[in-house]
């Protein structure tokens, strides 16, 4: 399959639709997930295009899995975190929705699991969890 | 928290402990989970130590996610899979139980969930799985 230019994060790398911005670098962009699973849960996108992990290049990996390495340790500091959980889907029946590469950073507390995916979040507490990670970068 | 060297993927990559191979090259090693949460769940390490995503060096990460994609497409190739999940656990919380950095490689079928964890696999079943994605890696 090809890869759709107007998907929600194509659109979002061309800021034709906002999101709530914690970092990005000449290769990757990471936002806020507004469906978070966990408190504090957000995304690390390449900026170029590619579906998943299926046709993305060494190269467009290996820059969004360095992202993904520095959320979750702004997680683990900004939100006393006591783990993370990264994931990344492949293809419908495996769990993707929005058909352009993502990795989930997922702040997980002792005893406390996912929330359902599909469920809004609250606009406050998620610029409020975005503020704390943003501090925390390195 | 350091790395512990008794720990079982340091074992399988010091032959200590067999393990039902699917690849490896000079930075990583891939091989069968024996709890399969899906049908043909494999693992990639690096065979250098690090305890998980939270201490492992940008380059650990970039050859373990690049073998992890090679993975993902011989699983969709070779087990006919319509998906692919990749995860990867920090802590205990999010739920790491093997204290060296692994990605999980999860088949993915229309409308079949993943089993819960900690559930030992058929051995020949495994073995059957590995042989297909042994012979679907490009």
């Amino acid at each position: 399959m090809s890869y759709d230019n107007d998907n929600v994060f194509a659109k979002i790398l061309r800021g034709e639709i906002p999101s709530t911005k914690l970092y990005e670098d000449a290769e990757t962009l990471a936002f806020m997930d507004i469906m978070p699973r966990t408190d504090g849960h957000c995304l690390v996108i390449p900026k170029t295009p590619c579906r998943n992990a299926l046709d993305a290049t060494p190269d467009q990996l290996a820059a969004v899995i360095a992202t993904a390495q520095k959320l979750a340790k702004a997680v683990m500091a900004g939100l006393d975190a006591d783990g993370v959980v990264i994931e990344q889907y492949n293809e419908a029946p495996a769990g993707q929705e929005v058909f352009h590469l993502h990795f989930h950073v997922l702040p997980m507390r002792e005893g406390v699991k996912m929330r359902a995916p599909g469920q809004m979040g609250d606009f406050d507490a998620i610029a409020g969890y975005a503020e704390k990670i943003r501090a925390a970068l390195v």
